[in-house]
């Protein structure tokens, strides 16, 4: 992708004479461009003294990289002649594709058709360009050209861009390259990822985005560039939930922006809550890469309070200096000034005391970051502090208040953050830690020695009688991946439900068998304890309960079983995203999940220690440690039928699948309920 | 406090000539003040072309308000020479008491006690000063006069009152009137909230502050004062916990920022988490009382959906167009476009087509606030967009990203408030929605019948015992207040257990009886459903654990209590707290609290609502209002028992107490067991 970015030659097709237009802002654009430049037009000899060619058949050269801006309806021919041209690298700016209905859609097909008849790579169509602004190159009608800097940023928003660029201009904030991603039709973001990895002009990815194509590239591409460099990035349409009619937990759990949020995780990218922390993470990784234990250094107190409340609520960690940093700051300090962490130089510091304290602070070796606060006192020279943080070895986060634009300028221009609000500075810090402690160690994926040929027996039985929906009975496939269940039968008869509970031993639990019944307690089709004289009775209870709540529904018996007592009751379960694939959840069973939402995820396959940090993240992982004396549960055994159970979802067609409850006990653990939701075939 | 803040005449005393030095800044400052401006300093002359007195005692006309600028040693006299002038309002901008320790300390108690004798309004000491923007008074020494607007700023840091000047300069942000509150020695913070409630030039009021002067009082004014006008506040500070080795989990979670947080709320006041919040909020409730449901328009697909995000996550609404509505926009916007709510009238739209929808969607019954955004397109004339907005008659909150800084002045001039990130728009309506939900109709207060002599026995006795801890026994308290108490006796020799074993009927739960035992269950000192044969190896056992884990505990007998088996366990706790008084606590037992942390709190006095919103507002009321078929329990006897708790917490000098658990049935409720920590006398 190298001559797409780094063309010598560029032609558009389109250009116009007309102000205002889309044609005619690229031209402008474009014959800045220090390479070759070739405007295309039928209609047109010249314009604003360009030549004009009438196709680009005619242009008499190579041309590198051609930008199209023509009417929807012309682009699949103008995109055929660049193929006979051998153009490799074509930008389609036009809209009017699969943007605006089924029409738009066709079309958009045959663009791609043509595009990979001559293995073209195509941006767009329905974007506004690209920019590099390395080269000086402006291939989008911005009429402003963005600063170089070492920010790459890809957007899925062509007008979020035209923003971007205005508030940039402002903000000093510079970049290397801007790909407005528009219909992804041929590249998609992760072949942008891939390339920007080895762009030496960019340090760090910032990515804006509303969809993931092909989640499952992405996650890999994503995880292999964030080794080598950060990607940022902002993820809109956080709420949008298709899974509210979902028929489990793990359905209805699994939204759309936490399967997001799970893969981003998964692939060491920093997630930015909103538009302001996607500047802030980018600027602020484009230099650091680590941040440590932070030292706050204030002249004014309340600041420096704001910012040590910050570092708690972030989960950051406040240094603890050393003796000898302490020492030398009691040495020149007044008296009532602060000398442990935050230091509070005083109001009527000035520029010198502060820039002794800040070379003190940063020579201890437990300080990895500094936070500067220094509000607009009359003994304080920006000027001259600005020129003190640019000589300290160690990142520095200013929150230089009403400092001047000029030093402030300094502060950018060496890509040192300056902030109002140092809670801001801290969330930063925060960015730059996240991304200092993910993991990217390679991967182990453990494989089970599992009874798949039974396991393919039980499938097949399913695709025979087309079954959909499998419930409790669906225990032997965890069975053959040798997950433990409760000892089980299914009655059809009142003698069947007897024999059986004579077998498992009494007392036991009886339940409806019955795709159509979700929640079995609600109707009193579930009964537990049930002793030898009171197996009959239930079964008729069970039967006429659902009978007479639910009356379509479709009986396929009575399960007896054995009642498994005490443990403490999770759920595992999968959930096919359409996206990212097989997403993994893990909770703690009842209000955990239900009220607390007390849940984990994670995108198959998983490693070991994936698992275990699953089974961690939950909040009422307490609960399995051992609360008030009770003994820690068998975790190893918990990740181990994790692990089973993502191996089967991973075997088979499986749309939805969970183990409500297993019960997990100090030495191992039982499954008591399943449900799974077949994947249909398309 | 009018003469204060509008006075006729004002004495300068420490006016200097030296430049840089505050004594010079506040002589430059005050002689621009429009009424008359004496300068006091025996040392000079003339400063500057002012005429300067010796001391406040030969000004020869009467002074309104006296502003203090000598060292701080000098500062006593000088306040009791103003009061021998009759001189009500001083402010002493001075540092050096009890900021800078134990002799500060005393000065400043001096101090008080010349303020108190002479009744003086006096500001300080250690403070930047108050401006009057309206009347152009500057009695800081800020060198910068900000401009006059109707947001009045309170502020307990004086050089965050120098940053924000500067800042509120580039963002044309306007004061009516900034109090620096210093050491506040007799002026508080509630003191001027009183003033500025009828400040005609005061909108709304933002307070930053780190602490709070006599919290009850400040929740009383505050009070108050939010039915007339909004309090933004933003308290720094929020992690500082006093209370890490509290005696329970009240004392634990009740930690000062959540106390604050509660006394926030209760007083109508709008809390801000970050410096952008306060000025953000600020902002907007100067001028927008209420929020509505949420219409959003836009040029640009991305920032409009990252708007519908945030108005999910901070659980505003999304209006519902009328059939009418809809049918209009669908009239002149392309069929691309989006008609229902988040408004997208494309990338291509043109100011019209943007004034035009604005129009249709402001005439909507079902919309309260817009969301307006505009990426800067070609398209996009700013100016015209604003005179729309200007024009539109309901709140509307811009996000023209790019704008022109002219056109954003007019906005900002109209406050009218634009902001680059959609995510900030919708939380400033939060803000606005917040405000317009606080109830502040009148509180009734029940006062339970109870059987207040037996109560005070009992605390007579402690009083004689000297007793500072009081455990399960304390629960013939609760029965002095009417709150049912599981059944029980304690014993001190084995035949004594079996004697009240036999009373109660079995089985029976018995445990330590120790001040020095709080958790009793995790060394053992706690059995239940004791049968019969096992009460008296439970007996020893009980003590035999006690003394081989906790050897130096003091046994003060087993407790034997009758098993309460089922209902639903809650602890309601009550901390005093040495600001607000006390603090009640409520939330489910065991984990929820321990771990979720899932707890409310009020302040008392309670009224039967506060009550019930405590109970409702936790997020494990699922499990009070019965989940999966359960029945709903009794949450009038929930209430009633937290209002009785709180008056027994009132009636007495108690610092600590807690019923954990009290169980909750579907008819009534039992308290299971109890701690209370009696107040240390001064």
């Amino acid at each position: 992708m190298e001559v797409f970015f780094y063309p010598k030659s560029v032609a558009l097709i389109g250009a116009s004479p007309e102000k205002g237009k889309v044609g005619n802002v690229l031209l402008r654009n474009l014959k800045n461009f220090n390479g070759k430049f070739y405007a295309v037009n039928p209609k047109y000899n010249e314009i604003e003294g360009i030549k004009c060619y009438p196709s680009i058949l005619s242009v008499p050269e190579s041309v590198d990289l051609v930008v199209i801006a023509v009417p929807a309806r012309a682009v699949p021919r103008v995109v055929e002649e660049c193929g006979i041209r051998g153009i490799e690298n074509v930008i389609v700016i036009s809209g009017g594709f699969k943007e605006v209905g089924l029409e738009g859609a066709k079309l958009e097909r045959d663009l791609v058709e043509i595009a990979r008849k001559y293995k073209m790579k195509l941006l767009g169509p329905n974007c506004l360009g690209m920019i590099n602004a390395e080269i000086g190159l402006n291939a989008t009608f911005s009429e402003i050209t963005p600063n170089f800097g070492n920010v790459a940023f890809l957007s899925q928003s062509g007008a979020f861009i035209l923003a971007v660029i205005l508030w940039a201009q402002r903000a000093k904030f510079g970049f290397s390259k801007i790909v407005s991603l528009g219909n992804k039709a041929i590249l998609s973001e992760s072949d942008f990822l891939e390339y920007l990895a080895k762009d030496p002009a960019t340090k760090v990815i910032m990515l804006y985005v509303e969809g993931i194509q092909d989640g499952q590239r992405f996650v890999e591409v994503a995880r292999e560039v964030s080794k080598k460099k950060p990607i940022v990035i902002m993820k809109a349409g956080k709420t949008e939930s298709g899974a509210k009619a979902a028929s489990s937990h793990t359905g209805s759990l699994a939204g759309s922006y936490e399967v997001y949020k799970t893969a981003f995780e998964q692939s060491g990218i920093v997630v930015a809550e909103n538009v302001e922390e996607l500047f802030d993470f980018a600027f602020v990784l484009s230099k650091n890469k680590s941040a440590g234990n932070i030292a706050i250094l204030t002249n004014s107190g309340g600041p420096g309070v704001m910012a040590s409340d910050a570092v708690e609520i972030y989960g950051l960690k406040l240094s603890e200096f050393s003796f000898e940093t302490i020492n030398e700051l009691k040495k020149f300090l007044p008296p009532s000034a602060n000398f442990y962490n935050p230091v509070d130089i005083l109001g009527d510091a000035d520029t010198e005391r502060f820039s002794k304290a800040l070379e003190i602070i940063a020579k201890d070796r437990n300080v990895g970051s500094i936070v500067a606060i220094l509000a607009p006192t009359a003994q304080i020279n920006f000027r001259k502090a600005v020129e003190k943080v640019l000589s300290i070895q160690k990142p520095v986060y200013c929150c230089f208040m009403g400092i001047d634009e000029e030093s402030e300028e300094i502060l950018i221009k060496n890509r040192i953050p300056n902030f109002f609000d140092p809670t801001r500075a801290v969330k930063a810090i925060w960015a730059v830690e996240k991304y200092s402690r993910f993991d990217f160690t390679e991967k182990e994926f453990l494989k089970f020695d599992v009874d798949k040929a039974k396991a393919d027996q039980i499938f097949a039985e399913f695709e025979r009688s087309g079954v959909k929906f499998v419930g409790v009975e669906g225990m032997k496939l965890l069975e053959c991946y040798k997950i433990p269940t409760a000892r089980w039968g299914i009655a059809r008869t009142v003698e069947e439900a007897e024999e059986i509970a004579e077998k498992l031993g009494y007392p036991v639990a009886m339940k409806i068998v019955s795709p159509d019944v979700i929640h079995k307690s609600d109707i009193g089709a579930l009964k537990l304890n049930v002793g030898k004289r009171e197996v009959k009775t239930s079964f008729y209870e069970i039967i006429s309960k659902v009978e007479s709540y639910i009356p379509d529904a479709r009986i396929e018996g009575v399960l007896v079983q054995e009642m498994v007592k005490g443990g403490r009751e999770v759920i595992i379960g999968m959930k096919k995203d359409p996206q990212f694939g097989n997403v993994l959840m893990f909770g703690l069973g009842g209000i955990y999940v239900e009220v607390f939402k007390d849940v984990s995820f994670r995108i198959a396959p998983l490693s070991r220690k994936d698992a275990y940090d699953m089974i961690r993240s939950v909040k009422s992982f307490a609960l399995l440690k051992g609360v008030r004396g009770e003994k820690m549960l068998d975790l190893d055994t918990l990740v181990d039928t994790i692990l089973k159970f993502s191996q089967l979802s991973m075997d088979y067609p499986i749309s939805e699948m969970e183990i409500n409850p297993l019960k997990v006990f100090e030495k191992g653990c039982v499954a008591i309920d399943f449900r799974m939701l077949l994947e249909v075939k398309k």
